[in-house]
C-alpha cells in the first residue's frame, strides 16, 4: 500500500426525506441569501424543487436562482454564476442535481471568490490557490459523479476545447443529502450511465498499481458487485428504495477518496472521455462505456493478475481449464456484455460521433495518465477511438 | 438500508515515517505545551518516543509526560490526566500507543474540560455534554480497537466494575498517524488479539439488520477476508509492511464509521467482553475470541441467512449438499478454527477466569442491547460464559 494523507470533511444526510428534516438546520451558519443552483426543469416536475424552497424560506434565506446547468457544464456556466454569487453576496451555493450541477457549484464556488484568470490560474496551470472558497452543499436527484462527497468539479473550456476537473478539498461540499427516493424519476438510460460512471471510478482506481495485497480492491471488489447487482434491479423497478440507495452511497463510496488510499490510480479513460465530452457533448457515463471494454483490451496483458482477480472475483468467471490470459478476456467480455445489458452504446457513432469528427484532434488533446498499467500514446489513443468507432 | 447521518473529521497520515515527516507540522496550532500519552516502556525500547519527541522539540513544544496508561484505562487515570492537563495548561493531548492509551486520551480530553462530575454526567447517565474537549492528536503503535479514526473511548471505572465508552464525535483524533513499522514489535499474542478484535468489531456490525441488500455488508465481507488473510501472513513474518499496513488500515475502516451506515449494529459481544474485562482486567481481543463463537451459536438461528453468507463469502465453505443450518453452523466452526489457529484462548479459564469468579455478577451487569438478532437475557449471557468456562 503507498503512502497516504486522507480527510473527507463532507457531512452526509442519507435516507427518504432527509431534506425536508435538515435542511433548513443546515443553512443557518451561511448568511442571509442562499443561490439555488440547478439544471433544467426536472426538479420542478419531480416536486423537489418546492420541498427545497419551502425548507429555504422557512430558514429565512432570501433565494437567488441560478438555473440552466448544462450536461458537461461550461467554464462560460461557472463565470455566469460567479457573477450571480458576488453581485448578491451569496453564502451559500446549493446545488441540486447531478454532477454537472454539484461540479458547476464547485467551480462557481472558486471563481466567486477569486479575482485573477481562475481557468488559467486553477484549471489550467493547476496552481496553488489557497483561499476559502464559497460554502457549498447540495442535494443529489441523479448519483454516479461521486461529486456529492469529494472536491472536484470537471467543467468544460467550449472555447479551448478542454474538459477537465481538480479535486481542491476545500470544495468539498459541506453536506450532502441522498435521498434515494430522489432518483425515482430518472429514465432509465441516465440511470444506466451514471451507475456505470460509478462502476468506472472504481475500475479507474482498481486497475493500477501497487498489485500487492491491498484493503481498497477488496473494497472496490465489493463496491463494483454491488453496483453490478443493484443496477440490475433499478433498471427491473426503478423504485427499489434498497437498489437505489445502494447506488447512491456507492457512488459516493467511490469518490470520497476511501478506495484511492494507497492506489496508483489510473483514469486514463476519463481523459480519454473527457475530451471526447469537450469535442462532442456526449453524455459522461455513455462515453465511458464505450471506451472501457476497447482501453481495456489494450492494456490487460500488463496487468494480467488483476484482470484475472478481476474477472472471477467481480464476475464469478470460473478459471477452470483456462490460461490466465482466456480469465482476463472473459471478465473483459463481461464487463462489455454488462454493457449492452444495460442499454449503454458501445460504438463512438451510436453516442452521435460521425465521420467529420476529428478523432486525431481528439486523441492529441487527451492527457496521457502516469498510473496506468500501460503508458498509452496519443497514436495508441486514437487507435481505441478507431476500434470504438 | 436505514437511514443515517455520517461524517468523520479525522485526517489521517499513513506510510513508514509520516510522524518524522508530518508530526512537527501538525503540532503547530496547538497552543505551547503538549501532553505526550502514553502506556509502559515498550515506545521507549522501539524508538517511537525518541522520534515523537524530536519532532515536539522541533516544533518548539513544551512536553508534559502523562505515562503509565494501563490495558483497560481506568476513570482514575483519566482523572490523573485531567488534572495534570489543567495545571499545564496543555493545547493537545497526544497520545502513542494502542486503544487504551487513545481511550485514555479521549476520556482525558473531556474531562479536562469538565468541571462537574463526568463519569456520572457522560458514561453513566449518557448526558449530552455540548463543549469542545481537549484537542487529541493520536500516533498508533498498536492497532484494532479504531480508536485512532473516531471519538470513542473505553474506559473502566473499577470502584463500580463498570467498562464503558461512547463515541461522542468531537472527541475524534484530530490526526492520527499511522505507520505500520511502529507495530513490527508487537508480539504476536497482541497482534492475534487486537486484529481478532477488529474482526469482532466487523461482525458485531455485519450480523445485525437490516439484511436486505446493503454496500455496507459488502465492504464489511471485503475487510473480514483481508483480516484473516492478512493476519497469517503477519503472524509468520512480524515485518511484512504489507500486511501490517492492511492491518492497521482494516482497524480503522471497521470503526470510522463507513461499515456503520445503514446498519442496525449489535456489539451485543463486546457489552459481554467489557464486563468480563471490568471484573477480570482479561486482553480484550482475547475475551472476545473466547465469547464469539459460543454467542453465535446461541443466535445464529434467528440470522441464518446472514450466518449462512458469512460460512460462504468470507470462509469459502462449500454449500453444496449441505442444509442452511449445517453452513451457517460450518461458518462459526470456521471462525473457532481460525481462533485455535492464531492462538487465542478458547475458554474462560485460558483467561484467567477461576471458580472464584462470580460469573452471574458479571452476567448481571450486562447490558442487553436492541440491535442484535436475538435480544438475550441476563440468563442466557449467564449460559453462554458458562459454556465458556
Amino acid at each position: 500500500m503507498n503512502d497516504f494523507i486522507f480527510e473527507n470533511s463532507t457531512k452526509i444526510f442519507f435516507g427518504k426525506g432527509c431534506v425536508k428534516e435538515h435542511l433548513a438546520c443546515l443553512t443557518k451558519d451561511y448568511g442571509d441569501t442562499v443561490m439555488l443552483a440547478y439544471g433544467g426543469g426536472s426538479i420542478k416536475r419531480s416536486g423537489v424543487y418546492d420541498v427545497v424552497t419551502a425548507a429555504l424560506k422557512q430558514a429565512g434565506k432570501h433565494i437567488v436562482e441560478f438555473s440552466g446547468i448544462m450536461a458537461n457544464p461550461t467554464y462560460a456556466k461557472v463565470l455566469e454564476g460567479a457573477k450571480l454569487a458576488k453581485e448578491n453576496h451569496v453564502g451559500l451555493i446549493l446545488g441540486v442535481g447531478g454532477g454537472s450541477v454539484m461540479d458547476c457549484c464547485k467551480a462557481v464556488s472558486i471563481a466567486a471568490r477569486y479575482d485573477g484568470d481562475v481557468w488559467t490560474d486553477f484549471w489550467e496551470n493547476r496552481g496553488t490557490i489557497d483561499f476559502e472558497p464559497l460554502p457549498v452543499g447540495v442535494i443529489v436527484t441523479l448519483s454516479g459523479t461521486g461529486s456529492e462527497c469529494n472536491g472536484e468539479g470537471v467543467i468544460t473550456n467550449e472555447e479551448l476545447k478542454v474538459k477537465t476537473g481538480r479535486d481542491y478539498p476545500k470544495c468539498n461540499p459541506r453536506f450532502s443529502m441522498l435521498d434515494p427516493t430522489y432518483t425515482y424519476s430518472v429514465p432509465k438510460y441516465q440511470l444506466a450511465s451514471s451507475s456505470f460512471d460509478i462502476l468506472s471510478h472504481i475500475m479507474e482506481i482498481y486497475f493500477s498499481g501497487p498489485d500487492e495485497d491491498n484493503v481498497s480492491d477488496d473494497i472496490s471488489e465489493a463496491l463494483m458487485r454491488n453496483v453490478i447487482r443493484n443496477l440490475r434491479v433499478a433498471i427491473q423497478n426503478p423504485e427499489d428504495y434498497t437498489a437505489r440507495g445502494n447506488l447512491m452511497w456507492d457512488s459516493a463510496m467511490a469518490e470520497n477518496r476511501i478506495i484511492k488510499l494507497g492506489k496508483r490510480l489510473d483514469f486514463q479513460c476519463h481523459q480519454m472521455e473527457h475530451q471526447l465530452g469537450a469535442y462532442t457533448n456526449c453524455t459522461h457515463g455513455a462515453g465511458l462505456a464505450v471506451l472501457h471494454p476497447v482501453y481495456y483490451r489494450h492494456i490487460y496483458k500488463e496487468g494480467l493478475a488483476k484482470f484475472k482477480r478481476f474477472a472471477v472475483d467481480v464476475w464469478g468467471i470460473s478459471a477452470e481449464g483456462k490460461t490466465d490470459e482466456e480469465i482476463a478476456l472473459a471478465g473483459i467480455d463481461a464487463l462489455a456484455d454488462f454493457i449492452v445489458e444495460i442499454g449503454m452504446p458501445v460504438t463512438l457513432r451510436e453516442l452521435g460521433v460521425d465521420e467529420s469528427t476529428d478523432l486525431k484532434a481528439i486523441a492529441d488533446s487527451c492527457t496521457i495518465v502516469t498510473g496506468s498499467y500501460k503508458k498509452l500514446t496519443h497514436e495508441e489513443i486514437l487507435d481505441i477511438f478507431k476500434e470504438c468507432f
